[in-house]
């Protein structure tokens, strides 16, 4: 890894307690930013999928493809924040979203809302990411 | 268009769904960010406007003050957060913020809460924007 | 205080209410940004304190240990976005995180959820900070 990755590096004090899944904080270097907003689980044609493993896992890969046009990837995201819709089982959707996301640590808030933009939809999933230096 | 406008570029994977309103990621260019602060329906005096309509272009307008009191304006706005409160009318609340928003594409998350910081506010709207150089 | 500092500057309008406890938006000058993951009231050992109090100022002290050990500090946080329970007593919250908070001044968002990542978390705080030039 050189400094052109431009790669977030995990923050995790020694006065908290240290998760394998997620980093207490996340040091992004100088540079750009891609934003990618909340992506829930909708095909390439906009049709929702049944469900919240099916769902999860899309959100998912909705995520990859904006970080990939974005011309970035997983290893760069700094942030995500994950918004479940009360009474969605949290097991079921961290089980589903796991395989796509291949371990990667980074900063993670995680909340049970209401209800999101779109109706029916019960997962989404934004994030932020550094850019690496062409 | 020029570099030195730091304007950032929406970015819509062709494997995505493309939505005429808002963009599925956004890219920020280096540079200085402005973090605008989640704005209520609330007037100068900080008086809480009557309904979502009202609130929502207010809200809208609000974000618009901060910004340019940031240097910044709405074609800088990378990332829009919009919290709902629970059992309000979203197709009222877009057609209020619409007009102010001059069909700005930028990244945004949507969310239905079961409540604001403020009491009897039924949205709020928060917003990350570049900064032009000088 | 220097360029070198990187502190960011709060903008408030003066077409908007200024308040004592919050800034409108804040402007992060270039460079390096800390994302402080989603922080809840559990101790080094990973337990969750009991009450609101309790966890409020807990998390107000994990965001603080955070941003040391990514080289910055409280003077340096940009925006923070504070998720509560609904149903928890937000005068007691705001108390506890007051002292340790010690009056600094940024963007804010603040919202009631129906539950957050951790069952039994009663509130949860995230933060952006720019970090202090080398």
């Amino acid at each position: 890894m050189t400094a052109a990755d431009r790669r977030p590096v995990p923050v995790d004090p020694e006065t908290l307690h240290t998760s394998p899944v997620y980093a207490q904080g996340m040091l992004a270097p100088a540079g750009p930013l891609l934003f990618v907003g909340g992506q829930n689980g909708t095909d390439a044609e906009g049709n929702l999928l049944d469900g919240v493993e099916a769902q999860s896992a899309q959100a998912a890969r909705n995520v990859l493809a904006v970080l990939e046009a974005g011309g970035t990837d997983l290893t760069h995201v700094v942030k995500l924040t994950i918004l479940f819709v009360d009474g969605v089982d949290l097991g079921a959707a961290y089980a589903a979203v796991m395989p796509v996301w291949q371990g990667h640590r980074c900063a993670v808030s995680g909340m049970r809302v209401a209800g999101l933009g779109r109706p029916g939809a019960l997962i989404e999933i934004e994030a932020i990411a550094t850019v690496p230096a062409e």
